[in-house]
């Protein structure tokens, strides 16, 4: 299920209607999965923040770097001009070229891109290969392809699915999730939407409620079901923060940072061979750059303002990142089996501490 | 009452005998406060790294900005050379040229700095100007050299003391506070310690427990009081984190963003207005920075044995804000009062959560 | 004389009518200089960046450190914001709290400032020691007030003048020099100016001559005029660039970037012990940021306009340093001599070189 | 050929015995080239620090960014890590990820790599669309094999060859050059040695001359020759330093960051659409890197030491960016034609400047 379905509720703000990145209006979401016996269990998933021609409608963006332990393309692109020109393909460690690649000759096939001599694809990617054959690198064009197409623009699947296929976080199988944010009118009315793929260590806080002494020894639990120990690798994680705030790239630099806070309350400290990254866009039309303009009209919401997006951005990583985990399922995998995370200890711990709220589905 | 007397425990590493920076070896804690009625409660607070010539014997060290709102005089040349050349400061925003200039001509008297014509004094801020009249910069040359001179190397004072004297965080009376983290033998045998300035806002939140909710609102609690409500400027916090391990800049530039997980996990987003920054610096002799050698020593904690070090980093930051916030006493200042947070309610709360240990006294 | 009235033109570009930073429209210019005997050679130069009130409405603005040996004030909280809310003052390293402290006063002491309770003002400073009897500290709030309220608008002092008093560049008497350029109407019309003040080594080079070759040491050269040799300490630069065009501050930061091309072009390798900033705005109407707005306009100059804003910014550093010793004067310091440079053997390898064009006096 | 051959000397240092990055003791080059009619001119270029296995012995190193308008894949673990485990390669803009994903095949397919399942490529690119038929992305992974095993390490292949088969810079044809600098014995006795792809624009300078001024205009001279001119794209450089001095990755970051001074020097303001990117790395054996040690001994150059390493870097990048373009021949490319640099105007222009030597062959 999903966190706050059954009760677990991060935070004060209250979510959007499908509390995913897909709230921010225009953000579409592609996974394509590959799974062949325990041996591969990788994938891809795309972020795509509008339905037009994402290179001559560019996005207003950041990234902002929580420890570089990964391999993610295209930043310091981003980082120069403050924009985005392709969608954000999210997959694993060493599948972030072929990707790359899949996705550059994909985007250089549409209709509008015929005279287009260089592009930059940003790709995140964090490391699958305990429960996906890794070295394999098994990802193919039309993997890449069905992810940048085949998109959803309200539920959005969570999971082990796409890039989530092959992860494990705290022990336990991680994944994509995802959260959003809805601030008051007298805050500016906007969305914040975050997608996550979750492949990190740390001592499970959720709420926080330190859950990690509630709950099995993740390896102990593995040889309890006969199955191989995860994997103790102190993982990455990719976090992609969508709004439709006008900001500029300055601006989505400052938001993306908040995203960390988030992650350190789940109980990650950002380990050395940690990858944790945050991608930050802008899909406000306002803002959409042209890349032929010479002067560039922008609008960004400034000062006091941005806290409550701040506040935002935390709260959404954080529930975005237990959503990953609660979503799923247990992984027989390459090396080794990655059970999914046992949720009755879990809420009873979050019962114990009176931080279960009555349970309460989401509708749309 | 410190928080761990009382039975609130951060994490799970122990820390070192006194439970504060002062556990790295060498370091010496010096505060100078300034009280007059209720128009000026300010400060200054001196972190020495070690009682040698801090010009002669530079100690490698970093700063981090988690937001950058405030006035912090030093840090280009740190982050250029990645070392430190003089004590550390901290003290009220608009003191911060003053204090500086003051330690300066402090340290140009000290014996073998007669021919010393460049000096980089490393001075932070909060902002004090609700419980101080902050727009009449008191503080003077002698409270200078004071906080540089009486140094305590065991117990260090907390609360409203020092820089400390005028600061509010969460609403309530914030001001200094210190932990540190011992390491297991197997990982090092590293101490940590921190020392924090608190001045910040958000949701009170500790060892993961959200005690705001339990709390009176203090505005509402300072009227109950018959006194003014206090401000809810969003404030700012300065961290200072020590290591005996030996780090180079580098590294410990990454150790001092894993005080900003501490932060976050006390219920801070780094708002806006926030000037949150880190200053990290290692202590080991081997490493100590002579400016007239050409080849320097640089050994340096590496790869995953760092990880336990952001451990440390993280959870002494958490603890160390906690006792800012429990050692502080009301103050009733220029324009009105910080009362001290209400300890029943806090303690009550973390009990029914489960997150209250059995008390017991930290001795020494 | 200035260089270009002496047939020496740096690149391709028209400078604006003054050839001076007070180009920009709105930009002025003050300089407080002390001089006592031999023994002090220092003083404050102001750049205002326009005539109302900088807290209220402020510049978009971006520092840039190519050598952080340095004591620049306020740079994290522009990076932060983007924003300049004070104007910018240069002095000497020892000066630069004394004269922040000072420009608070005076800042605090406006109409409007009443209740202002924290404000960022922006020191930069490089190392006028060998003239001047830095360790005296000898600035007073007077001369501060000076530098901050008589201001030029049209020419502009350069040489041995308010900060550039006691500094030296390249073993010459070094100070300020300022250069604009003006923009076709084609790539937007827009002026860049710059103001500098001199203080670094290197191997001098002007219009791509090494003229350093046709130099007299300036030890010996100081030696046969009875005087004491300059110091060959490697000093610094500090280099404020001013431009109409609207840019937001992720642009100023990369306009900002190129005054370093200027400064390599004239022999400088930003030695180890230098300090060389270059802190940039832009006063174009639209952009200025009232603090109290919840969304800031910010327009910007986008992409390929932006490369003739870069060659402006970098023929104009270029320009602004030579000025600054060809402006400046032999000065009979605290600790030795800096000789005026030497003009004939410059101009005479210019000369050879074919690099001097016909003297063409720069009217108005 | 060579710039130094024909009485072409930048700066007053000394080249090593080869005046190439190979002068680096250890250092390997290797390129393999595409050409395939007029279609085809690109390439890739294999810079490879030392001769052991990198991934077990890693080269502190560090990336700078002057322009990041580039797809460098791998920086940000060499930013978090400041070390590099792979080769470094250089190829056309196009065909990034595909060779990072041969390079990274190759590289787990050697001996002892077996069960690593995370490795960082570090791969730049400059845009050869004018010359080659980008879009096509040619490059197979035996041509990336070849370039990291056919390595050179003496004389290093300039001009159009490697990854500079199919570069233009100044409108001229670019593509790979390379030198170095020692340093006198007291200044440490290290050397310099730096390697770069040129495909960038600006107003062409050599050894400070604007011999832009005396060539014609590369369009005009593409039709003199009855071929289609240049594309006037504004290109991109990239720049790798290396060096047996003892230097942290902190100083690596500082050392690069010089290497933007030689390349200012040559005309280049790094233009808007310019992909500037500096990578550097230190041989010294002492200093390498095992990646399970827990600590790292090292050692670096420090304080003014550095500096006579800035000065022979920005020469050596100078003087490489003049090969690149003296040893390159005239290709008839995809697009059009880019000649080779008229050399007769240009030692004209030298000659009449005074800034011709006479020509002294390099022997070895």
């Amino acid at each position: 299920p999903r966190a706050r379905d059954v009760g677990v509720v991060i935070g004060t703000m209250s979510p959007g209607p499908h509390n995913a990145i897909t709230d921010v209006d225009g953000v579409g979401i592609g996974h394509a999965t590959l799974v062949e016996g325990t041996r591969l269990h990788t994938g891809v998933t795309a972020i795509v923040p509008h339905a037009g021609n994402m290179f001559r409608q560019r996005v207003p963006a950041a990234i902002v770097v929580g420890n570089g332990f990964g391999k993610l393309a295209g930043i310091t692109q981003v980082q120069e001009l403050g924009e985005i020109e392709t969608p954000i393909l999210l997959t694993g460690t060493l599948s972030t070229w072929k990707v790359a690649d899949a996705a550059v000759d994909w985007l250089l096939r549409q209709p509008g891109m015929e005279n287009v001599r260089s592009i930059n694809p940003v790709v995140g990617e964090t490391n699958d290969g305990y429960l996906s054959d890794i070295r394999a690198r098994p990802l193919t064009p039309a993997l890449v392809e069905q992810a940048l197409t085949r998109l959803s623009y309200g539920d959005v699947q969570e999971g082990d699915v796409g890039a989530g296929a092959g992860t494990v976080a705290f022990g336990w199988k991680g994944g994509i999730g995802t959260s959003s944010r809805h601030l008051a009118e007298s805050d500016g009315g906007y969305t914040v939407g975050v997608l996550v793929q979750s492949n990190f260590g740390g001592q499970l806080t959720i709420a926080g409620v330190p859950v990690w002494k509630s709950l099995p020894d993740p390896a102990e639990y593995a040889r309890s079901l006969k199955v191989p120990p995860p994997s103790t690798g102190d993982g990455s994680i990719m976090m992609v923060v969508a709004t439709d705030a006008p900001l500029d790239a300055a601006n989505l630099q400052r938001l993306a940072r908040r995203a960390l806070v988030g992650l350190a309350r789940t109980g990650s400290v950002m380990s050395n061979g940690s990858g944790d990254y945050v991608i930050a866009f802008s899909t406000a039309k306002e803002n959409l750059r042209d890349p032929d303009v010479s002067v560039q009209p922008a609008r960004s919401v400034a000062g006091e303002a941005m806290t409550p997006l701040f506040e935002a951005t935390a709260e959404a990583t954080e529930e975005a990142i237990v959503n990953s985990l609660f979503r799923a399922h247990t992984v027989h995998g390459n090396r080794g089996t990655a059970a999914a995370l046992p949720l009755k200890p879990v809420l009873d711990a979050l019962r114990r501490a009176g931080a279960l709220s009555p349970a309460k589905p989401h509708g749309k």
